[in-house]
């Protein structure tokens, strides 16, 4: 399949390119951006580390254009949310297939928002898509809400979630390039994200929530987040304090854990970690910088499993990468499942 | 007033030489140390901003024993927690007044753990202290406790505080010297600080419980805490998500927090803060490095004042100097408030 | 006297905003910007500690115009060099005295470059000015050029400057706000800053040189420079390896810089500091963090004062405040000289 | 070959059991330590990215004694200088095989210190080593003379070098573990190594002598260093301003270096980077986040090739990683080198 991916030059965007290439199934043929226009891609400014893959070295820029897109099969989005608002709404009345990991249409009813392991189930909102002639697209979370989100998930199919108190320690990469400026972070941190919390706390019950005659039935738990910014390259980190319904035991909720796997394992989708989610018994782990990249990133790292202030508390640690399992990589394996089902 | 400094030369130790100097009541004329026993007190190696004081240069650093607290009259403790543990319940058995910023003896029943601003009435303890002939012994509590504690107080005044989750960005200078490696903690954070969580838990409890026939009754609301080290030099910063029995309204907690004043300030300590929290109404504020120095470092930083996921809850982020205010600025003022009830 | 500040908003500008709050001498009447034109200065983004002085926070921002300077006896400037290139000229046509920092006028053989301590001298070429019936217009040097000349000046003075081979570990401000990306700087040094060794090694040359005949005679050392950027907030550090025609003694040479000081010291100048160069003997200073702010900034700290390969070799490092010393309190403190000597 | 590791729990010594791993010709199998003696490898406090090696996780931490070397057939030291010392010296007076990261030899006239692409031919001092009954014993360089000499090589051949002047920008991690504390480094940098500029002064001259009559006719041209610590967590990164005898043109020197290559590669040495120096034609490039990995961490990179101040002047700056190439990866290939030309 020919893929295009919008807003590619930016760090998100930079994410993309890198885990396309040699990618089995998809093939990079077109990369728009808004600055670096009639550039080849060889020479934008590459934040990551090593170098421009080869093979897309020579594609040249293009603009955020349907005239762009005429010759693909489906459509990456990076775009920062601003730019996506319309352009993704046309595409997707286009009937251009789209996998977003733009904010745009996340909320939109009718487009599934999904992490792969969590609710691939959702897809089924695309035959509303299809009845209404519009898409197919898709769309995956916010980096923050996919690290909460997942672990969540193994223990809310346990037990029943009740009540969420989050706090996150995101990185630098999670603002896009050139993002935040050095000299308002060395020796200091920042508590405010614009529209994080907010993500975090909607976008959570959206991806917990069940299909229902056509629509996401959100879950019902509350969730209360602060996001925060810290001088950390890569990997956001989530403090987790989660109360259930139901008693809950620190050993059993990190054997559910380790052991959790879903349909992007079942199927052996390329992109895929072996097992999402890891489970570390150090004390002071997870840390960024040292479980930011398990299984290449794809995996998010829980540590410091423990009781809470009552029994039905449990809290934990987690770590993910932002632009990868939260971002680039997420996209990419949310696009090879709608391929393994047939849906573009 | 004579006074003492025990582990004078630790990180915490500075800072209680910087703020003695010039104090208007207290005259530092004994500094004890471990490693640097015999040299002069110039000689060692100064870690804070500008240079030792002068007048203070000269003093030879001297054990950690009952020989050198000979001639003073208050002992100021900044022993790390192990050596505190016996020689801090020695000082107390032999009558030598000391004021501690160790935790050692915080949570032994007879020794008050006091705020000045949040519960001076505590020092009720001490008339125990007298029935069995030991003390006068007070504590101050850990340095993320008070800065979390600080802003609870006016608001568990007002209203009646049922839970807490509260998650902490704490700086480098709580560790001591050396404290973090650097490997550890450049393009990182560490979820894990040994002990600190079951400070917070505990101390809090202690501080907004009650006095009732001689012995402090615990407050009996939840808290739950995440405690993360990260790459800050000082200022500890923790998010607050606080459930009340009551409804609670943003604006109006954050006027009872504007409007605290208390004891330290009708007394006109001369280390007490005119306004011990302060407000900020900025989207991104307070910050370690831009909050952490509020009237020296004595005041508290509150902001992000928000609603939580239902009428109870009120979220909110708070900053403090962990050595001044969390730590010797605030064993200082201990000692001025006991001072000025005739205590010592 | 009244001045105005062009390019206020930036970080250079809110450094000499901070530093002309209380000024004895000039009244701060006018602040011109580019982007926030029309706003209170008060409602800014203001990236210093502290906060907007109190007097100036109802100046409203005007644009860079003569139109804004109406009413002004004096103006500073800290334009970024491309806005600079044209206006300064301008004003400088127009005789409106200015004192620049911005590098767009220091290499015109009409306009003195001036660190006050080093070559109050060069005001000479104002009567030029006058004869041609433009200016006065000064300027001074860019921040690292500052901070490595001032010692270079009375070791230059008792020996004969060969040869400089300097490396610099340059802060963040220096590159202005947003300056330095987050992203690029976290765990990385940056070895290139745009003009930056192009800078140093022509501006050291005026400023050691001699005015002759109503033009400045460069210096005819040779000068090799490697400017870096690092991740420190405030404070250019330079390492320094001279080689001069005679033998050079250390101890001499340490003796030298200690002493040394000029015109504005005997003129007590209000932003003068007492000892320009301060001499440290730890073999682990100067460093940013610990002696930028010596004298508020205004002096630089000169340490590691050490032999090279041969007799006339002295190698040194040097520490001193880039906004400060290197940008706003220098421009100021050669305003203040030039008002001494009624030049304004 | 069976070969010991000593001082394997170091941030050095970890190096070179990640380096071992799935070696094809050295098989690890003794590590020696000083705190963890006792321990299974597989816990102790691992500081680098990644796990510790399967296969050495169960290899029992041994002292530094010579009956733990009894089964050996090469011994690979990671000391400390100060217990390398005498050691080293025993090791090599007993016949035991040594390959050294440590200082402690470096200078012994009997042994030779060697990059294994600069000066494999100072090898046959070992020769006089058998005739004395000692050794073999080698020894490779300081890791900031390593990154400096690499690519001075191929330039001295052309050239002649006549005068070096350096300054460098050191990562946390030349320091060891724990190392720099990181209240000393946030927001700064610290212009002082200890002995460390003495190392590049005196290495770099026997790494560049010449072998005549068994012994090394050090190399006569001046060296001056300053070595600064900078916050990086791995990368040294030296600004290097060379003279030589002969005029010098930039582009020739990019070729001369790029196209370097010697022994290592010839023998197709398992360790040995296919080009062991790199050239970078960017601006901002080679900086030490993004270039101390070239080919695994074993090839410097060099950038910024340009001009000095006259025409024997060349500047560049390199990166190198310093405990890859520059320690355990270095020895490694030393040992590699030895054992194609049959010493051990």
């Amino acid at each position: 399949m020919k893929v295009a991916l919008l807003g590619g030059t930016g760090a998100v965007g930079q994410r993309f390119v890198k885990m396309l290439s040699g990618h089995p199934w998809f093939e990079l043929t077109v990369i728009t951006g808004k600055t670096s226009v009639g550039k080849r891609y060889g020479e934008v400014n590459w934040v990551l580390e090593g170098e421009v893959p080869e093979e897309f070295r020579d594609i040249v820029v293009s603009e955020n254009s349907l005239e762009s897109l005429k010759e693909v099969d489906l459509v990456f989005s990076a775009l920062p949310s601003k730019e996506a608002r319309e352009f993704e709404r046309e595409l997707m009345n286009r009937g251009i297939p789209l996998v977003s990991n733009a904010s745009a249409l996340r909320m939109d009813p009718l487009v599934p928002l999904i992490i792969p392991e969590v609710n691939p189930d959702h897809l089924s909102l695309i035959e509303r898509q299809k009845e209404l002639g519009v898409g197919p697209a898709a769309t995956d979370p916010n980096c923050t809400t996919t690290v909460l989100t997942l672990p969540l998930k193994p223990l809310h199919d346990a037990y029943t979630l009740k009540r969420l108190d989050v706090a996150s320690y995101q990185a630098l990469s999670g603002a896009g390039y050139p993002g935040v400026p050095s000299y308002d972070i060395v020796d200091n941190v920042i508590p405010f994200i614009s529209g994080e919390e907010e993500k975090v706390q909607n976008e959570t019950k959206k991806l917990l929530g069940e299909v229902d005659g056509g629509e996401v039935k959100f879950a019902s738990f509350d969730v209360q987040a602060t996001c925060v910014r810290v001088p950390v390259l890569d990997g956001h980190m989530v403090a987790v304090h989660a109360e259930f319904e139901e008693e809950v035991d620190p050993e059993e909720a990190a054997k559910l854990l380790e052991n959790f796997s879903s349909e992007p394992q079942r199927l052996e989708l390329p992109t895929a970690p072996a097992r999402p989610i890891h489970v570390r018994g150090e004390e002071n782990r997870p840390q960024p910088r040292y479980d930011r990249d398990a299984e290449g990133g794809m995996s998010v790292v829980v540590g410091r499993i423990r009781k809470g202030a009552n029994r039905h508390s449990l809290l934990f640690v987690v770590v993910g990468h932002n632009t990868v399992r939260g971002a680039a990589g997420q996209a990419i394996l949310l696009a090879e499942l709608m391929r393994a089902k047939n849906i573009i």
